[in-house]
Order: structure tokens, then C-alpha cells, then sequence
């Protein structure tokens, strides 16, 4: 059996892109404690591939992946797809069926089992609205992807 | 231009899936000055038929959907197969590809529009675990569907 | 038990699409008897994107749908959705897997259950051909969605 | 270029499954000028292999399809998938997502190009149902499945 | 029943896009046994339509396929298609999912079944490498799609 | 730039499944050069859920896959659905879409990166004959998946 820490990674993630300022600086302390590796930003486009990129080059910056390292990124892009599923539900597509989105991510990096040689895995969540690009008819829109590093 | 409210009806509906017991009791007084309705529930099965069962018979058990009514089952029935759509991230389907799930569900109902004339929106949201059907062979997952009523 | 009227509105849809100019003539009278608003329109495009806003357009135009209303838009776009996963059967796709369509559309509302509490619904219905980008080689193809407004 | 006759045998199959019993008679005639063979049927089920089995055993015990060459099973086959998503839109699944459906089926065979090389194709057509497991509480669905025998 | 000979034409195709250059003059006088068809080339992108119309082209100008038949061009789009999505797993995308690919293919033709009448049926295979628009984050992806012609 | 050996996991797992027992034993003793570990199977059914098993249970048997660690089984879990995808093309079902498999499988572990620190890959590659439930009524098929363990 693997047993799981009380927090999830995936918890954490959705929280962090939920929170409002306020929420946001508690959750900062709780994942000091546990020794989760985060980074967090915003990404709207009606170009998919943008928002992939900027999930990227976010975790790339932080540090949170290493750039370098194939299986961390293959890791990342897996997650970030699957992240991607839960906000399109259905087709994986943003301007080709004429929607668009306003996301805010968070990356999150860390040991969420119990076992140690569970070792490290990655959560990205997102959250924000989906809509027509026409301001104000969207509504909102979240999605988890969960991957071993 | 549509505006919306302070709090999202998906953020709220994410809230209450994901809030530890103190946390619930703080969203409860929320929602009920944001005159939404909603209902909780926890389900898990490796049949996925099971799931929308129990989400939607729990809807109706709890009046927050008109089960004699259509057209507020069918907005219900669509933002659970969206919400779904979250949790499986690409296939449909749970013990045919060999995996379970444990969930923690919300349904919740209101007005999330500024503008009256938006009326009501149904939000189902979806956290808990998936994975092999063996405890602790899982990882998080989570799911949002929206639509109006 | 919900009761449906005579005709439904998919059916009306579908036979619209489908019509010669004689029938065309005859469905138009049928449907003043239904009280369903409807209207019809061509599309042809390499660019899926393009066939969305034609449809959308032309429910706009022609007061079909309330444009600055979101739940009336939301209710149209999801109907075309799903008559777009019917004319294109698997991938929501045209130019990127190299291939366009040539549709007449149209898009009918009103109440078709006997039941005045179900209100009223939208459907969209599709139909012409797809194909490779050559005249000529291509075939039929036809898609139906329905979603109450 | 390849020119196609005037009624495609996709329109021809759309409206044998749309047929009012009236309509039906003046069809009949209409495809026995074309040399076009079909044959129609009725299934229901919340078990979607039951609908391809359905189509399948009346497409070959009215010898429109050769059940002992495969060449003509795989094209019924895939014209049959391909009607089916139209009607699922989406997800390829009926009980797993807590529906039914209640549908009528033609089968169509024939030359539907002027250029006799183009030789033989099937078209399915579909028009009926869908909705939860409980009567009425369902709307209307459609597909049309094309492919060269 | 319908036997099949001793060397499928969808493992002739997958052998020969793994081939390496002396493995290739071995499977060359295979095919010549076997009256299979075929022809052989590359591409790399990160636009899907590229890949598909790459494929199209060469067994256009190898008389693989006659251009002027839509039945013919029909199955072979298909037969792409299927092997795309071995390639692809899930979402048929490239470029707005962020990845590219550097594929080599094969088109195989001929009659792989002992029964005359089965006809002629097309393979097409594809392998290569998957991932991020850097070189080096990749890894190895296939697809085989068959269909009768 | 991540290097990669000169044979690819993938290729290495496609070339198990399409081999004949002459060209099996040439690939043994390549695998064992290049420290790669491997095991092969046969797996048959119109359940879906029973190939997913079959693969599962020899990679653990066969002590390429450490039961016990989540880590492994979840690189394990998506290589075999993203060669499904390859099987399945399009709807990852089998008897629920009236069809049924017939397949080789094989998996390998291994480093198939020059560079030290991409570790540990899977891949699973899977080769057989797709169709009715009906011998003779089916053609061949191929998937191939791969992860970071
Ligand atoms: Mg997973
Ligand atoms: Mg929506
Ligand atoms: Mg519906
Ligand atoms: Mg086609
Ligand atoms: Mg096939
Ligand atoms: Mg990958």
C-alpha cells in the first residue's frame, strides 16, 4: 500500500490557482512546510499552443523543471495535457471551434506519497473562464494533470 | 458586456469539494449569502455509470434539480459529463481501461450573472483519486463542468 | 413523462437542410403552424473556425438567438458543437487533417415537448459534404445538435 | 473531377430514417429509378453494441452487405462508427454515461457518382433518441456514416 | 472464413518504415513475391496538414494511388488518418499542442487476403519521433492504418 | 541536445511483437548488448479491460515493473493506454463497439537516451489483428507507447 501525505500535490495546485490574495499568502506558508516546489501565472489566448508555452516556459524559469532534462519536461507537457482536458472537455481546442480562454496556472513539484521512493511528481491546475472572444460570454473552466517525474 | 459576481458558481462548486471539514463550515455561511443552492456527496466506483447515478440522483434528492423536468435534468446531465471529462482526460471510461475513481462531488445552483435576464447555471465539480483498482495506486484528479438551466 | 410534439425540432431541422427549393416551400408553411423560428444559411470552409461564426452570425442576424444574452449564445454554441462532432466524426477538425466542407445549415427554435415548463430549445442541423480540397472528391456529410435555451 | 448524380445517397438514407410513413411510399420509388439498394430497421438499447449488431445482421439479411467478404463488413463497419458519433457526439457510449437510445436505421448501397469507377458506397443513416433511461426525458439525435465498398 | 497470407501487408509496411538500409534490400524482395505495392519517404513537422499531405503525395506521384478515383484517395485518407492517431495517442494535433514530429512512412498496396475476392486493401505506417519543437526532446512514435481500397 | 542510441526502445519493442521465432532470437541477443530488459506476451478479447491486465501482469511477472511502487505502474499504466490509442484509433473500446483483438505485446525498460541522467523509459508496443468477432473478419493493427519511468 502507498500511503499519501495529508495534502495532495493536486489539492495544493487547485487551491493556488483558486485563492484569492488573501488565501494565497496561507497557502505560501503551508507549502513551505511541505517542501512543495511551486510557481504560479496567467496565460490567455484563443492559440492553445500559447497556453502550453507559457505552462512551460513558467516552470522552465522557476526552476521547477529542468530545461535541460527530457523526462522532467516530457513529464511537465504530460501534465499540462491533461490539465488542458479538463478546461476543453472534449476537443482539445481553443480558436479552431471559435472559444478562448483566461487561465490562471500553478505548477507544483514535490513527494506526495508517504513512501519515499514514490519520489517526485508534478500537478498542474488551472482555472479561469472559457467563452466566446467576446468579453463577459465565458464562463469557468478548471482542469488537473498528474504525472511522476 | 455580461458581468459577472464576486464568486464564480465553479469556484464555489471547486471549493466545496476540495475544503477540509473547518473549511466547509466557512463556505456554507458564503454561499448562502450568494443565495446559491448546492448539494455534496462522495461516490466511487470503477463503473462510470455509477458516477453520474449518484451525482444526479443526489440533485434531485436535494431539489437542487427538478427531475420531472427535461430541460433541468439535460443541463445537469451535460455539466457532468463535462465534469467527467476533467477526472478521465480523454477516454470516457473507468473499469474498461482498467482504473477506479473515489469522488467528492458538488452540484451547485444559482445565479452567477450580474444581469438578472442571465437567470440560473448549474456547476458540477469533481475531486478525489484515480488509479488502478489497488489502494494507494492512484493520484488526484478533479473535474468542473458548467451550463446554464 | 415529458411528452414531445408531433415533429420534433431536430426533425424540422433536418429536413430543412435537406429540402429541395419545392420542399423547401412546404416545410416553411409547416413550420409557422409549429410556432418554430428558424433560419437557414450555407457555409463552406477549409477552417472549422470559419463554419462556427457563419452559423452563430447568421442566429444573430436573424433574431433567432440574443446576442448579448450569454445562456442564449451558450445554448447555440454548444448545439453547433455537437452537429460539427456529427459532420466530422471523430476529430473536430477540417484544414489540419487536410480537408474542407461545404454545409447548409440551419438553426430552428422553439417548444417541441407538449409540456410548456420544458421551454423552449435550439437545434442546429448540418448537412453537404467533406472532403479532400479538390472538387469533387468528397461525400456527404450530415450532423445534428440539440440543447435546450 | 468527379461528378455526383443528382440525390446523394446520403441525402437518400437521411430521409428514409426521417420518413413519415407517406413519405416513406414516394421514397421507395424514388430510390428504385436510382438503382439504389437499402434496407431500415428500428433498435433501441443502452447498449451500443446492440445497435451495431442491429444494423449490421439487417444489413446482411437483406443482402445489401455480403456477410462473407470482408471488404464489404469493414465498410459497413466504419460507416456504421461513423454514424454513430454523430449520434454521440462526443463519447462513443450509451449505458457507461447513463444513456439510451431509441433510433431507426437505413442502409444504403449503390453508385453515387456519374463516373462508373467510382464504383460502390454505403451510407448509414441514423435519426431517433437519446436521453437518460427514463421516457421522455430525451431529445432527438442523428448520423450519417459514409464510406466506398 | 476469410485466410489471410503468410505476411500481412500491415507488418510488410511497419517493417519497412523500421528498416534499416541493408534490412530494406531484404524486405524490397519480399514485396516483389508478394505483388504488394509500395512506396517509401520522410516528413517532419509541426503542421498536421503537412503530414497528411506529404503521405497523399507521394503515393500519388508512385501510382500507389490513382488521384483521379475518389474511392481510392477515400481509403487512403482513412488509412492515414488511423495510423495518425497511433501516432498522435488522443489528440490528432501537432503544432497547437505544442510538439512536432520527424516521421518516416510507408504505403503499402496490394491483396493480402487468400480470397480473390477480398480485393485490394491499403496499409499505411508511420514511425518516428514525437515532442517538443527542440531537437532531443523526443521520443519514438507509430501508427499503422489499413483500409480496402 | 539529449542524444539518443542508435536503436530506439520503441523500435526495439515494434521489432518483438512483429518478429518470427528466427528473427525473435537475433533480437535477444541485440536487447542483451544494449541492457535493455524485455517481456512478451499474447493477449485476446473484446474486453478491453483484459488486454490493459494481461500487459500489466506479465511486466510484473516478468520483473520489468515493480509492483509495488505507483511510480512504475503509472509510467507502466500510460504507455499501454497510449498504445491502445494506436490499437483503438479513435475510441479506445473494443466488444462495446462490436469488435474484438487478437494482439502480440511487448515491453521494454531501458535508457534509451545517451545522456545518464534521462534514466529509465518504457515502451510498449502491441501488433495483431483488429475486427468482428468472427475469425477471418479482421485486419491488422499496431500501437506503440512510450514513458519515463
Ligand atoms: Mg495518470
Ligand atoms: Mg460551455
Ligand atoms: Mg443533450
Ligand atoms: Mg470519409
Ligand atoms: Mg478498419
Ligand atoms: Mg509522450
Amino acid at each position: 500500500m502507498v500511503e499519501q501525505q495529508n495534502k495532495g500535490i493536486g489539492k495544493q495546485a487547485l487551491q493556488l490557482v483558486l485563492a484569492s490574495s488573501d488565501e494565497l499568502e496561507e497557502l505560501k506558508s503551508d507549502m513551505e512546510q511541505l517542501t512543495y516546489q511551486y510557481c504560479l501565472g496567467k496565460t490567455g489566448s484563443m492559440d492553445l499552443q500559447k497556453v502550453v508555452s507559457a505552462i512551460e516556459t513558467a516552470a522552465k524559469r522557476n526552476h521547477i523543471i529542468k530545461e535541460k532534462l527530457y523526462r522532467e519536461m516530457h513529464a511537465l507537457y504530460h501534465a499540462i495535457l491533461e490539465a488542458v482536458q479538463g478546461v476543453t472537455r472534449g476537443q482539445v481546442q481553443l480558436g479552431d471551434v471559435m472559444r478562448t480562454v483566461g487561465l490562471r496556472f500553478a505548477v507544483v513539484r514535490g513527494k506526495p506519497y508517504a513512501n519515499e521512493d514514490e519520489g517526485e511528481w508534478v500537478a498542474v491546475a488551472l482555472y479561469g473562464t472559457i467563452g466566446a472572444p467576446i468579453r463577459g460570454l465565458e464562463h469557468e473552466t478548471a482542469g488537473l494533470g498528474i504525472n511522476h517525474i
